[in-house]
């Protein structure tokens, strides 16, 4: 079960502790740079379309079980399973997102609140 | 990237060619067996809570890059991003549930129509 990133993203978010908890929470807009072997992957997506971009957060701790919500010491610990944490035994971000623009294998997306340089691993139809 | 299945689907569905395309075509409610090392994640998990249960399609082919959506000759052919085919570079699946019941390691959710067997990555609550 190894995974292979089918592109980066690239966004204005640099800092983890500076992106918003949710896509929603006033985040930006960002770019995905598809590789060029996904290519025929693209084929039909639109501007305008609905779609999932599955991330690595590749700045998540895989040892973290439970959390506080929200990283706010006033909600009571949870297991990571019924929260959004991003430390996870697999960091695996699902971001609902709309198609901005798209330039060849660049593809604008948002909101998305994922960091620059976050693996990207699928695109799926938000249906 | 390497993932760690954090536990494992057991369900009356064996084959990908009976399993419906999506949870909410009829599929049946399974049964998840959660590894005794992630026990800790679970904590706060109740029955009736909306989950997303990402799996890994363990037998997707990963060298698919366009397919006629739900397998259907008369769908015009589009790259597996446009779509939710299980043939795609990173096989992941995304799986809206309701917990049915929790018993210790055990916990019993649907609908979902991956098949028995499939490893299990991740819970996350669906919020």
């Amino acid at each position: 079960m190894n995974l292979r990133p089918v592109g980066i993203l690239r966004s204005s978010l640099t800092d983890r502790k500076d992106a918003p908890r949710q896509g929603a929470e006033g985040a930006p807009d960002a770019w995905i740079e598809i590789e060029a072997w996904a290519r025929d992957a693209l084929l039909g997506i639109a501007v305008g379309d609905a779609l999932l971009v599955l991330t690595w957060l590749h700045e998540a701790d895989r040892r973290t079980l439970r959390v506080h919500p929200r990283n706010l010491p006033e909600n009571e610990i949870a297991g990571v399973f019924a929260t959004r944490s991003p430390d996870r035994p697999n960091p695996i971000g699902i971001h609902p997102v709309t198609v901005r623009a798209i330039e060849g294998l660049r593809m604008q997306v948002g909101p998305i609140e994922a960091i620059d340089g976050t693996p990207v691993l699928d695109l799926k139809a938000d249906c």
